[in-house]
């Protein structure tokens, strides 16, 4: 019976006790032992943790949301010089604002109220709102100098393959997701490419630019195929969220620990809200995989992950 | 004064009044003169209107969700088959799942607690689910059977191109999008096309397929760019709500109707909840523009304003 | 085994059709062989139908949040008059704003951008701002007076006999809600009624005030004990839905008919968000209830509702 | 211009910068200077702790949400002990949770899935769920037990007084609310107090109990009047906190200080949503208060804030 089996499962909730000597490891061992989004993110810091003690297990990442304007650039960059990313799924938009990051432009924030902004004023003024952080219109003017200079070797390679050559062709940067990418030989997908200030910039200067798409698509699924172990990290959800799964689906073995980090909500039928159990039944996550899914805005969660795995020994 | 013009502006909350001889038109026109979502929906459906009585305006829509799996293809049929859609930008996914009802397979739904549900029973019976609906996996093996056998031109066309021939090659249907869409020679644009099953089956079985993504991304900026007036209407957001934006906003003239339909929210920063205001401050939606984000599901609205607006003379 | 039971379950979806000849009755009956949140709505339409033509039903009514305000005092108004409800549970603001409108006073709205608002302005103008409705402040001072002037009988009384006099003293109005409910000698229950504007002003002016909340509570749970069948439609949740749960959760029968509108999420395990199927883990919803839970605006929801019921038969 | 003055407001985001070095300090330090809700989690850090230091400032925290089910009591129980909070508004809930634990006995928790529990089965088991915690039904006895022996020494006190009697007579503990606000002698006010079980035992054992609400809703804006400085820290929203906001509205000087941690959202209208700016139209909070809104779970929130002020000098 399943409620004899629950009764077993059930021990007291723990009251969280924090003091000044709580560390980032105590905090998230207290927050396990109790329930609702503490508990889920302490699942998700356990989960990501084993993932990195498991040498089979290859470590999918996707990415969506404005987290390189918000911020989360180095964060990320953090995960990919760590060894917690081995592949990278991501938005034309992150890719857009890093590449800006690292150009030495940068995205702008202040004291003000979103409430009270005028947007007529700021398109007036030519600056960009990314709900409360900002981005000059002449970021942009930057970001085309340096795409129509690019020298591409070819119009028709892989989409990852133009993304490690746009790494390796950016200056040094201490931040830029696709220079630590490029320096550490981690590939970048971005199947929504063509949906970003970066394509548009691209198409415009390299007219005959056909980036295969296709290549990208397969070449995700041969990578999830040849993963004796996978385990999936989703911020937000979007296109990364599929694309990631719909090679995982196709495999040999599904995902084992999987975890996800979004605001949306399942009842309405989209993908970005859809749980991690709906996924098992697509053979995308393993029946027994460890998922978590934290139901937080990933600019709070994120950090807290990344110094849980950082002082993981 | 801010606050001398909102005096004038505000007048008495309307008691909405239901009769047996309530109409959809006397409901919306009820709905009105109140606030909160009531009185967005009434405001989506009149913007939506005065956009088919314009006779310049180009009207864009832009389609995320699974919309086809839960039975939403007839109205998009409907939409495109009245004219009120002008161009379409959707998700490979809603392609995939408009390919198999057109070939005669169907999504099922029952009466079932999606809290109760076993996912790994689901998945050993190989039904996918979608929240509360099902597709059978075998349906894909339909439409593999479909996609292996098309016998296409170029392997380098555009998408767009590519499923007008898709439309045009799928039997004779009363729901499906991609048929309607070829009669009417209505464009349809799929920005992150190879992220789904149907464009995992193309490059299985097309194996030097590269349909050219970057021909779509400049052909709507040329749509945008000619259009005297454009109007744009978002279901959900997504790659679809950014592709559209993207391109009016290096148009001369940026949106002067907008409509959005989403269960997403502002504060996390992402474009999909991103207000129609802040759209403003990138020039993507016009200063002076009617605007209306309905905080709604969807498969409420939709049929919703459908109905409106076959109602309209 | 669980998915057989479930594949006898499945039907195929259905794709909503949209005519001109459609009526709120074709519309629901369309939606109900769908998913998502349009086959939550059918749902609870057909529930609530069935709760009506159950003869042995006592029907209880959660109602919070702010919906006379906004424009729905009318809706609930015609519920009350139409028998649909046994037992109103609400909170004292929705009473507060009900004698507001009573008294002739009335609350606004307008093409108001809710983003453009200054709050400081407004405050300075004695404009209170419900979202996108205003209450001048001055109308308080009408409440005061009708407040002021009332002949309590008893200081003791509880709250649903003191609110059944304050609808016979209120001058006769086709959209009250306290007048209606006076005249039908349908209870109102006001669990959290010092928390409102109403019971401020009858505590500044009735200084031995003590009206008794624990009779009232008693009181529902003798009218839950009483009731052979019970149904309940919970507006928003808060305190409402809590109340009546409370007072079934101790009967031998709980609820058999269940709905809930809300746009508050499980996730974070506050009660207004809480599943139905939770409630019937405490003996709050039967076991095997007809229970559907539409997330979404009521705003958008109780008029399609009330519409669907007036054309009941 | 709106639009110089925000520009002279602006200044680069920063890139959020983890080492193992990093401290509770540090992160909320590191989050400021960024969007969307990880700022707005650092400015609700900075404005608590500077509510701490301002010596005229009285603190009024709001909690609702199933807090004490969760593992937040003993967090509560520290706000309190180390006097950060003056005035606590809560759910009888809370405090009938609290009691329970008070008593020994415990909620309990473990790694189950929510989306396949029995809430039938549960119900069969006697195990009330709240979300993914749990409470044996048994509990309530213990609860009654208590209950029913208390010595009341008076049937008409206000609440506040009786809850200061109730704290009195529990047994010590390390966790409870209720005990610490008794020993330290800050009030609690539970305006919808008859909306709880510990109501529900208390009106079944003392039949002619009336505890007075109007004396408590009297009160807490004599208290609200009285201060020279006021803050206000809602979790969750409910009527906490509207029964805050009342008294505040009142009073010659509205909130100085304000921070929210909520998951709700303001299109719907509800009080729990809406937003600190609308309060400033109701002169609930000052129109240049200081004030942040938390889009996020409480629990991963109060114990970060918690931990933030208790490294405070």
């Amino acid at each position: 019976m399943v409620e004899d089996n629950l009764k077993e499962k059930l021990k007291k909730v723990n009251q969280i006790n924090i003091t000044q000597q709580t560390s980032i490891r105590s905090l998230i061992s207290s927050l396990k032992n109790t329930g609702f989004n503490a508990k889920r993110l302490a699942n998700a810091c356990e989960i990501y943790e084993r993932m990195l003690h498991d040498p089979e297990c290859i470590k999918f990442f996707g990415l969506a949301g404005a987290m390189v304007p918000v911020g989360m650039q180095r964060i990320i960059h953090d995960f990919l010089d760590e060894g917690y990313i081995d592949i990278l799924v991501t938005t034309g938009a992150n890719l857009t604002h890093d590449i800006a990051e690292a150009l030495g432009y940068h995205h702008l924030q202040g004291n003000v109220d979103v409430e009270q902004l005028d947007d007529a004023g700021l398109h007036k003024d030519q600056m960009n709102r990314i709900y409360d952080v900002f981005l000059p219109n002449k970021v942009y003017e930057g970001i085309e100098d340096f795409v129509s200079q690019l020298d591409l070797p070819s119009n028709e390679m892989p989409i990852h393959e133009f993304l490690k050559l746009l790494g390796d062709q950016l200056p040094s940067n201490q931040n830029s997701i696709l220079k630590i990418a490029a320096e550490k030989n981690i590939p970048i997908f971005c199947p929504a490419f063509t949906d970003s200030g970066l394509a548009l910039q691209l198409g415009f200067h390299h007219r005959k630019l056909n980036l295969n798409h296709f290549t990208d698509m397969l070449k995700l699924i041969d990578l999830a195929w040849d993963a004796k172990t996978s385990g999936v990290c989703i911020v937000g959800g979007g296109v990364p969220k599929n694309f990631i799964f719909q090679s995982l689906q196709f495999c040999p073995t599904s995902a084992k620990y999987a975890i996800q980090i979004t605001m949306d909500r399942p009842e309405p039928g989209g993908l970005s809200g859809a749980t991690l159990s709906e996924a098992v039944s697509w053979g995308k996550v393993h029946e027994y995989a460890e998922h978590s899914m934290v139901i937080a805005d990933a600019t709070i969660v994120l950090p807290l992950l990344l110094w849980y795995l950082k002082t993981s020994k």
